[in-house]
């Protein structure tokens, strides 16, 4: 019979439970393509209207992870310790968070992905430093890990193939908003990398995937719960993505700011983010005793140069431009022209939506409306004033770098609306909505 | 973008009525391959687990029915009929029908399918006549229509391609059981042929695809109901199918028994069903004034010979051997070895399951696992014996007609568990179950 039984697919449309022997059948007929795609079609949409409850959604994660290369790093001392956001706009915190929690004394092996839709992508961040090589090979991922405690690479094919198929199905079938689904995607790939612990970071709000709290809260659960399941401790963090992270949004703004940061500057939001993940990374390295040791050292780490030394090794031993680190307006691309969206009245800014800002980067250029897009990395929007940041009519609020003024001027009007001045502050939200630890 | 957009799935995912115009450009996308095979798994599963209601089921049967060649009958003089089964073991209903009706003034164009599974098809019946050609052009098929008032035919693949390429997704998705999925199915197909009214006969039972009473009440009035909506007066009779219907089972023997019933003989059950569904054929026929009327008409012409002279006429008009109208024990094949399943105890013949006896037929060679299977016209079984009926312990119950000793040892072996014979006579089921006319 060609094909997967018919029967498996049944028996989640009648509200069963998958046994893990099933699922690992599944995975494998996805994998060896003995799964079709319209049984692949129908399977996701059954997962996702039924549900997947946490045993399904850990079998599924293990199986996942299992079609594909595991990184065995057992014989590098050291914790291994990976985090994974789910992505918002200006998030650039893994290019900040990856050199300082290896700078002190965390081994960071960082898979990350390219960007899609709105949200950017940390490969496609780095690569915007000349020379960066981000497809790395295993060997070389490996000897990286052990002589600086960090490397950061794309994706390769062989790993968690049966996600790869998945993931590609599920964006065309509407089978992307399930919790299972989800979890068990995000983290096939990041079991996959030999890691030890993970710290998750689950963006909720209009510039997120999740726009509201109870979904975040449910999705950062079932993460934590799955990871631990598979005998990996995880910690998630739910924050605020309603405006962008940060200041810029677009590859080589977000570089730049990344180094303000690593040099103990940029913008509070960003740097908050990072000490929040860094100090879960550090206490489940066993690196500092609890969080406010965690944090003091990353502090010190952002203060003395330490995590911004890492990051101009890393950048070096990758192939890139480390002059980055040093005098970043220079050896970063820059966009040829910058436009301005100006304030319409007196006041202080009450809200950047962070949702137009990310698709005013794609319709720059700066990102990708399918697979496989070429981007350029220089274009992108900076915020001159952030929510809370008082302004004056007239005054520019956003900067719109673009590859010329006709490609600027549809974003900058589009952008006016994303923009939001009244007479008091806003109330101001917290970037940490609520921790996730089990 | 390529493949449809998700949303449209997602619409159906979230438990929303897709538009008219929406369901015109879903099939047009899965007639023209655009809809890929992942969508289209994902759609058929969100369309079984959140439903259409009546008016999605009738814009996808009629979408269906207009994604191919719908043939236009309104020349040829008289009312174009014809009947669908939903399919059952034993069922050579429409052998006997079609030839039937035509004698008595109801044009039946019918486009039968080929068997699939434990029950049989029209087409493989018929093609049991040395020569018979089942496959037959548009002209052709018109031209006996014009003729005869009967032509029986094979589906071409210009008869609703969406339903072709839903029906085979469907097959590995387990969406077939979904009444909205079912109704479009039938009725595209049925409604491309031209037809002015319709006779159902949903089988219900253990050897039928409806197991349950609640079940096939649900299909028989969704049909009735779509079909009537798209401008076909239509009615169901819901039939019982725990048993073959009557003695034969596969094909050679059918077209035997159906021969024996066209000459006024044959078993009371299978007469029963001619009788039942051509008094609805005549009445919407309008040759009957009401179904008493019919009823008449019907056994007067099954007894004069003028339903078997119109089916000598059409097998010869499709180049079948004319002669197994008059002599079918000496025109048809027959298999060359005949084992029995004998009675273990005196009695009366309790029941003989039906979805057994369709697969030992299938076990036999005489029907498909897969589509495309060829077949062997010969084997089946026959009852000698049918519920009700007195049996002596070691008396022949069954005949199975089989290729050989060898083929024939281990369905008489596994068919000993179809038949349950105990002291006292059954209470006895009528065939008619309910009759659904609206």
């Amino acid at each position: 019979v060609k094909g997967l039984p018919a029967h498996l697919i049944g028996k989640k449309r009648d509200g069963g439970t998958w046994t893990a022997a099933e699922i690992d059948d599944l995975v494998q007929g996805i994998t060896e393509e003995e799964v079709t795609d319209a049984q692949l079609g129908a399977l996701l949409m059954a997962g996702l209207l039924r549900g997947l409850d946490a045993e399904e959604t850990a079998c599924f994660t293990r199986a996942m992870r299992d079609s594909g290369e595991v990184y065995d790093l057992r014989d590098i001392p050291g914790r291994k310790i990976d985090k994974h956001s789910t992505g918002g706009v200006g998030d650039k915190t893994s290019l900040v968070l990856a050199p300082l929690a290896a700078s002190l004394g965390v081994v960071v092996p960082m898979v990350s992905g390219r960007g899609l839709g709105h949200t950017g992508g940390t490969v496609d961040k780095l690569e915007s430093i000349p020379g960066m090589r981000m497809q790395l090979a295993p060997e070389e991922f490996r000897s990286l890990l052990g002589r600086l405690g960090v490397a950061m690479s794309s994706q390769t094919e062989r790993l968690a193939p049966a996600d790869r198929r998945m993931y590609a199905a599920r964006d065309v079938t509407a089978t992307v908003e399930s919790i299972g689904w989800i979890t068990s995607s995000i983290l096939s790939k990041k079991l996959a990398e030999g890691i030890d612990a993970l710290v998750l970071d689950v963006k909720c709000g209009r510039g997120a995937f999740m726009k509201d709290r109870q979904r975040a809260r449910e999705l950062a659960r079932s993460l934590v719960a799955t990871a631990q399941r598979l005998g990996c401790p995880a910690r998630a963090r739910i924050t605020a993505m309603d405006e962008p992270l940060g200041r810029a949004a677009g590859n080589a703004l977000e570089v730049l700011e990344s180094v303000e940061c690593l040099r103990g500057g940029g913008p509070d939001d960003l740097r908050e983010c990072v000490l929040l993940l860094a100090a879960d990374m550090l206490v489940l390295g066993g690196v500092a005793a609890d969080e406010a040791a965690a944090r003091r050292a990353a502090v010190a780490a952002l203060s003395d140069g330490r995590a911004l030394r890492r990051f101009r090794e890393l950048v070096a031993a990758q192939g890139g431009e480390a002059r980055v680190a040093d005098e970043p307006e220079k050896w970063l691309p820059r966009a040829p022209h910058v436009a301005t969206v100006e304030a319409t009245s007196d006041g202080f800014v009450q809200s950047i939506d962070a949702h137009r800002v990310g698709v005013a980067v794609v319709e720059l250029g700066g990102g990708r409306r399918v697979e496989g897009q070429r981007i350029d990395h220089r274009v992108g929007v900076v915020c001159r004033r952030q929510a809370g940041e008082r302004v004056a009519r007239g005054e520019p609020v956003l900067d719109v770098h673009a590859r010329s003024a006709v490609e600027a001027a549809p974003v900058v009007a589009g952008l006016a609306a994303a923009v939001r001045v009244a007479g008091a502050p806003p109330a101001g939200q917290p970037l940490l909505i609520e921790a996730v630890n089990e």
